[in-house]
C-alpha cells in the first residue's frame, strides 16, 4: 500500500506523466468518481438490478442521468447489461469482475465519508 | 472491510438514510471526490506545499479553482493553511490528520485507476 503520491508514481508501470492533465488515469478517475457513477456501482454491490430497481436505489437520479451513467459504466467494462428476450422487456444490470474490483476500492472511501460526515460538516 | 452497500448500511452508526439525496454522506462524498479536491489532497501527501508549488503540482488547475478547492478543503478540516508573517508573504498548505486519513482511502482508488486506465479506455 502506497502512502504518498511520489510512492505511487515510483511503482512499476507508473511514470512522471501520472495525473497530468488529460492522461488516461485522470480520465478514468473522473469516470469512477462521478457522483452518479459511484452511487450506481455501490447499488450494484448488492447484486443484479433491473432498471426500475436502480432508479429507486439511487435516490434522486433522473432517467436521463441513469441512462448515461449506465452507458459510461458499460463502455468502461464495469457493468454488464443483459436483455432477456421476453415481453415486456426484462433488462438486468450487474457489476463485471472489474466493476467488483472498483467497488472494493470505492467502499472504504464511502465508509470513511459516512463515518466523518457529521464532524466534517460541523467544522465547516 | 465491508463488501456490499447493504453491509455498509448495517454497520453501527449507519442507517437507511445513508446515501439518500442531500444526506451528509453524499455532501462529503461530493467534496472528497471532486476532481480538483482529489488532486490537491494527493499532491499534499508529499508534504507541505506553498501555493505556487501546488499550482505546478496539480497540472491544469486555474488560480481560481485552486483557491476555491483549498477553501473547501480547509472548511472541511482536511487541509491546514499557515501564513508566515514575512515579506513577501509565505503561505503553506498541508494535510491535517483527517486529511491524511482521507488520503489513505483515496490512494487505493487512484492506484486502481492508474493500473486499469489503459484497458478501460481501450474497451470504450
Amino acid at each position: 500500500m502506497v502512502a504518498t503520491f511520489s510512492e505511487l508514481r515510483a511503482l512499476p508501470g507508473m511514470d512522471d506523466t501520472l495525473l497530468t492533465a488529460g492522461c488516461p488515469t485522470r480520465v478514468v478517475l473522473d469516470h469512477v468518481t462521478s457522483r452518479w457513477g459511484v452511487l450506481v456501482v455501490l447499488s450494484l454491490t448488492n447484486g443484479t438490478h433491473r432498471w426500475s430497481e436502480l432508479r429507486r436505489a439511487v435516490d434522486g437520479i433522473s432517467e436521463k442521468m441513469l441512462a448515461s451513467t449506465l452507458r459510461q459504466l458499460q463502455a468502461d467494462g464495469l457493468v454488464d447489461r443483459v436483455a432477456h428476450p421476453v415481453i415486456p422487456p426484462h433488462v438486468e444490470y450487474s457489476l463485471t469482475s472489474r466493476g467488483e474490483e472498483l467497488a472494493g476500492v470505492l467502499l472504504p472511501l464511502v465508509e470513511w465519508s459516512a463515518r466523518h460526515s457529521a464532524e466534517i460538516l460541523a467544522s465547516a
